[in-house]
């Protein structure tokens, strides 16, 4: 058997997320049925984290085992041909066979897209150009930076955060964006603000994440931008350890996962697509 | 009657066209069902041309007359709040009746964006951003700059541009994206290519196009960059006023509609949308 773990790029809009479901477009299932054209075995690729309909990702990593042999510079040019173009493979690389997408994984980055509609110094409201749209949060308030910038910083470090956990019914066993088991201590090593042309970007590096954890910490630094929480609320809300006391769940189309880390692969690596990848 | 102008930027994807069309989505239909629930009134919105399913607009430009007084500042934000993500109205503005958008129209531009698999020093194949699959013609041949310029150069000025326009039966009664009548002769003011990051953008400005006239042009274009026609067949093909002379139709996701221009609204006027509707 070859172990294989590849890096794959993909528009999350038209799928309803990462994990094979019977009957609907998924990344998953349009990977597997196109790995079983190109050689005729039906293998079901791990990904390092489920990520939810209409969820992109930059640089997700995925692993599986091939009876057949492919010779790996092959690999990602037959399976970009069997693909839609909404799914790239960037890379494929034979592996030993302890590695695993998701059990392996060190650290994931993911990024949020927000374009301002109400931004400092311009007149009246922008227009989310409809380019965007799919890529991006149209957010509807205006918000103010620093704020945000500040309760994203008392995020770092390692905390249990249940309250930023999803409240679907199976919280606590579901765990999809996680690299670790469904323990709501989470370690974040980054998580940042920056402002990109017409976008507000938030970044975060973290040793694993609970289901919706990303997009639930945005739409309570959303409710710190825009005045309905405070900086300070945010410890209030990490103690509560209780997802009622948070924010709002940001919308999917914003969210990318843009980068995971293996630790197998020496210091520093990282499974990040090639420059022009992000947009 | 109030008579309106409309500046509207679009993602065509997921739209079956400019073209109202029953039981399909079209820009033409989305724009009359978001008029008729702010308003109550049913109007069909006149396009400066149609434009193929799959082909996006910068800024198109429509005009309708409605009985409804709504204030002009209104009108976008109301349009906006009915529409789909998708289609954003950018400009909304009170016209004389005699305005027309297709009829009015002096000259148009549009933008076709060419992905370039095989660069000139890139090692090996890049690989196209499922990010701007939709948006760009992801193209497998490498392409030589030069001579795909010096073609298009010859294109500018008055011809009879038969070679380039659809090959459909309704050729010559159908010109979609003309301004003018069916007249095969038009006049092109601008007919370049620039390299823009990973793109090759080929920009034409023109009194007047045929239905398909921009893509069978950049087809044929294509045709010369990857060597398989030379720069001087372009003359030929004008000369022969037949379909089958020049190439093959390129891909309708690669081209925009940038910018329609109104001789009334004074020298060099453009509708045109803010900077960074352009992405």
């Amino acid at each position: 058997m070859d172990h294989w773990k590849l890096t794959l790029s993909y528009d999350g809009t038209a799928f309803h997320g990462w994990q094979i479901q019977p009957g609907l477009a998924t990344v998953q299932g349009s990977l597997a049925d196109a790995l079983e054209r190109i050689t005729g075995e039906r293998a079901l690729p791990q990904g390092s984290g489920r990520t939810d309909a209409g969820v992109h990702a930059l640089a997700q990593v995925a692993s599986f085992a091939l009876k057949s042999s492919v010779p790996a510079r092959n690999l990602p040019r037959a399976l970009n041909h069997a693909l839609p173009p909404s799914i790239r493979v960037l890379a494929a690389e034979l592996v030993d066979a302890s590695f695993h997408a998701r059990h392996s994984a060190r650290r994931k980055t993911y990024e949020y897209r927000i374009f301002e509609r109400k931004a400092d110094g311009v007149a009246g409201e922008r227009i989310c150009p409809p380019f965007l749209a799919p890529y991006a949060w149209d957010c509807r308030w205006p918000l103010e930076l620093e704020p945000m910038q500040e309760a994203g910083r008392l995020l770092c470090g390692t905390h249990d955060f249940s309250s930023f956990g999803a409240s679907d019914p199976e919280r606590g066993v579901r765990d999809e964006e996680a690299v670790e088991g469904p323990n709501p201590v989470k370690t974040l090593l980054r998580s940042e603000w920056v402002r990109e042309q017409s976008l507000l970007v938030y970044r975060v590096t973290g040793s694993g994440f609970l289901h919706h954890m990303v997009r639930n910490i945005v739409g309570t630094l959303v409710d710190i931008g825009r005045g309905s929480l405070r900086v300070d609320d945010i410890t209030r809300i990490l103690a509560a350890r209780d997802r009622s006391a948070a924010g709002p769940t940001a919308p999917a189309c914003g969210l990318f996962l843009q980068s995971v880390e293996y630790e197998a692969e020496g210091p520093g690596f990282r499974a990040q697509g090639p420059e022009d990848v992000a947009f």
